[in-house]
């Protein structure tokens, strides 16, 4: 039996103590969190606790808290030498107190309050500071996904990165396509089909194989269209520099 | 029976053959293409032709060409004050010869070769010249999809923008996003559980409220540790760009 103590209860902790409540072999033995919280009926009979030094001995600690607080959190365990692992994209292991043998469970998706999400298929990178901790991440790992892979804090930096151009930036492009339309009264409901169509074909072909539109087909005719409709418009700036990504990017054709 | 003509076989004329061909009521009369084309075993029955002279009549002719070549080509047709439509997101009604009663039949969705769609909730935007055309463009709208709109040639052009900002734009972040992983020998599978996400999450939540990450918290530190990282890369600029975007919009909060 792995036991597992959660530290800190929020999107992501919350999530994984529903997910790994469901798993044989696998006991949440503690919640530690710094408020006071409602866990849910289901795991009513986890323990919680508020209180640093009332935490208690198990196999691995995972922290869930925002990315600035893991550094001090980790350094104000009262305990030594115990799997301490984050859960972070933006935060290197050595941001973890040398205190405890440090250790990352990255979980590479968004998560959202209220909504349901399947493990299986989530990408958990995983890091150790010793070789024979990254057994219980890759017992752990793989007992919720089937994809599971041991990345570095450098390597984790860069998807963190790639993470934030195909996840906040491409919502900025939806943001962007939803102002548009309201200027004209226009049902953002339109372009639903069309963003989930965009993102399911990325799953089979290739970003660039899959590109299409104005700026690869490199008509000028429609480009100077749009760029006269949105005149004006505070979109057009982005119009022009995503278009001459798209025009001028020597990998893409 | 309503009998329909297409004009041009390319990605989308070849799925409405598909689609309209099982309908009840709607019969597809004849295709037409300039060149020889290889129409697939279920539809063999339907008579085609590459001679504009052997166009028959029909209550409604759909032209799925490219856009440029839209205006010369429905100038070229040998008839008149039959209803002739295009499929165009960006091509206004008035490109269409006024010689034949125009109308626009606008299936707003990415159509890729061999990916299969199902029409149901494709948004069909609609345009006549005559009222009275709108009604069998109605019809045959709703035999295929659930989502039906008229819309004017200015709606359809700003719809046709926005599309470019999802679609292209949010591809042209998939991009980037491959590329920056690519420098790192990362595979790309591993954000696709990501990009499905945030795609799905905008069907149900307006996409200013499920915007995340480090421009939305304003998270100096590490946007400023993502810009060191992509320093000399030639995606540094598109994320100076796309954060300050999330950072100065006025609407965003």
């Amino acid at each position: 039996m792995t036991e597992i103590i959660l530290l800190g209860y929020g999107n992501l902790n919350s999530r994984l103590l529903d997910v790994f409540h469901r798993k044989e072999n696998i006991r949440i033995k503690q919640v530690f969190n710094r408020n006071q919280i409602k866990i849910p009926g289901p795991f009513r009979d986890i323990p919680f606790t508020d209180d640093l030094h009332a935490i208690e001995k198990a196999d691995i600690y995972i922290i869930g808290i925002s990315d600035d607080a893991i550094a001090p959190f980790s350094e104000s365990l009262p305990f030594k030498n115990r799997l301490v692992v984050h859960t972070s994209g933006g935060v290197s292991m050595d941001a973890l107190s040398s205190k405890n043998r440090r250790g990352v469970f990255y979980p590479l998706q968004t998560f959202t309050k209220n909504r349901h999400l399947d493990f299986d298929t989530i990408p958990i990178c995983l890091e150790s500071e010793y070789e024979e901790d990254m057994e219980i991440l890759n017992f752990l790992g793989r007992s919720i996904s089937g994809h599971v892979e041991s990345i570095t804090s450098g390597q984790r930096a860069t998807l963190h990165v790639a993470a934030v151009f195909v996840n906040n930036f491409v919502n900025a492009c939806y943001q962007m396509g939803s102002a548009v339309l309201e200027n004209e009264n226009l049902s953002f409901d339109l372009l639903k089909p069309l963003i989930l169509e965009t993102a399911m074909k990325i799953q089979e072909i290739p970003p660039k194989e899959a590109q299409t539109g104005p700026a690869k087909r490199k008509d000028k005719k429609t480009i100077e269209k749009h760029m006269k409709l949105l005149q004006g418009s505070s979109y057009q700036k982005y119009y022009e520099i995503l278009t001459g990504f798209l025009m001028n990017d020597p990998d893409s054709n």
